[in-house]
């Protein structure tokens, strides 16, 4: 039988992710009160925005131990992010683990960009920054089909040797199936793990409906270090009109469920997607949004 | 590493449990030609309709392996079923391992609704029947709380010992998670499992988002036989407008992916599911629906 950790560590990236896809400019003043909620709920890694195209950082009070981050594309974002050095925490750098999907997405090679990059982070750690390095299509591309996992983690290696301190899989197009996962994740923890060993996230989206049972197998490799999205926001709308990251309420739902604490109340939670479903008006895809959390209390009678 | 079996079995029971909970009453050509559908995509074992309001048995051509089942709630049920005998191969009976939620159910306490059931088995068995028993809140029941599993245990081996050689546990309102499921499942086959004990079949309801990961612990626990329902249609509307059971899509594709073998053509379950969604003029859940197939091929390139 599967054993699982006893807790977790969950980054929201909806604020990021899921609002740079919204048609519509999120106003910076419900950005914050969003972000605010958040953090109340008890979330202590939140992705707050990018500079991918030019933007800004929202100015937050936040307690001690929130770490905000930033996603970094190339040296022009990372010189942008600096202006408001004292706004953020972390950075998040981020490739394609296929050649095709990288092309598509930042129109370089694997091999420029992972040159571009290791410049980003050598100025990111000069700044005291953390730095995170997300491969995308580490479990399948849409454009090549399988992704040989020697070759993410040879990408893998390359960002940690550049100093990033935690590297994210991202499941970009919702290809990954749990058994796959098992292995994965098996692997990279052999290759990768060890007290020296970087950090290592899973960002799973839920595609095909199986986001959840993906993070359950990760899991159940020891791997407890989730990027998910509130309201099941944002992710990469391929195929088109399918679903993206999983939801941050279902997946912190599940952990309650399982005994694996994640410090985030989940009523709490649920009140900051109710709020980001009305600020965006129309109906969001999380699960939890329409159930409620589990009762174990019989309260329905 | 979880270890999951090569092949699975999945019964279909969207045209009753998914076409009882629809508004609109189903026209009884529209259900024939579904059905066929779904018998041309490879599936099995379908549940074509349920007695527990007067109801008609679909005259329908079926190849030899076909097995098509009633859902029977008492004998007055299998009275009117047995009108037409030879349009089925099946009966599903059913009760609540929570009291209160059979007596809100079936408005019987669970040991009248099993003597009951014992006389319902009894005459389907001599009529040359296969039986199924399933047992509803099995996880957790929405009034009760926690529904301990020696209790399922016990009704399970009633039923069993009155003839059946099936027993489905149902998720009814999508309680479950992938550590309870590990432990039940496990349980469940230490008890009644072996050669002579009855097929033992996972019934999960995706109302928080985790019927899938549910799906998979119980596949990891060398459970191989599920239900489904295409269209992720039908299931408990507790709490209300959440969804339903896993849609049988969904759990395909993630077996097909994880190498598991279930006979079923995915293409054209998808165009079944299509079909129906024409005919209830609504859009449904399914993420295969949108996404379509994992295409490893690389053909969105």
């Amino acid at each position: 039988m599967p054993s699982y950790p006893a807790s977790a560590r969950i980054r929201e990236v909806g604020p990021r992710d899921g609002f740079q896809n919204e048609p519509e400019v999120i106003a910076t003043a419900d950005k914050v009160r969003l972000i605010e909620m958040l953090i109340a709920a008890g979330l202590k890694r939140i992705e707050v925005t990018s500079f991918v195209r030019a933007d800004v950082i929202p100015q937050l009070e936040r307690p001690g131990d929130v770490s905000l981050s930033v996603l970094i594309p190339n040296e022009r974002g990372l010189e942008n992010a600096l202006r408001h050095r004292s706004r953020f925490d972390e950075v998040s750098v981020f490739l394609s683990a296929s050649e095709t999907h990288n092309r598509k997405n930042v129109n370089r090679s694997i091999a420029d960009s992972l040159r571009g990059l290791e410049r980003v982070l050598a100025t990111a750690r000069e700044e005291g920054l953390r730095c995170e390095g997300v491969i995308a299509t580490s479990f399948g591309c849409p454009y090549e089909g399988e992704v040989p996992s020697e070759r993410v983690l040879a990408i893998a290696e390359r960002l940690v040797a550049a100093g990033c301190s935690e590297i994210g899989f991202g499941d970009t197009t919702g290809m990954a199936n749990p058994l796959q996962v098992d292995g994965f994740f098996a692997r990279m923890r052999e290759r990768l793990g060890g007290a020296a060993g970087p950090e290592l996230t899973a960002h799973f989206h839920n595609t095909r409906g199986q986001g959840i049972a993906n993070a359950v197998a990760a899991l159940g490799q020891g791997i407890d270090s989730f990027e998910s999205s509130f309201g099941e926001l944002g992710g990469c709308p391929v195929p088109a009109g399918s679903t993206g990251n999983i939801a941050t309420e279902d997946l912190v739902s599940l952990l309650r469920e399982m005994g694996v604490e994640t410090g985030v109340d989940l009523d709490q939670l649920l009140a900051a997607t109710r709020e980001v479903q009305s600020v965006l008006g129309r109906p969001l895809g999380s699960h939890l949004l329409t159930a409620g959390p589990v009762d174990w209390g019989g309260a329905a009678g």
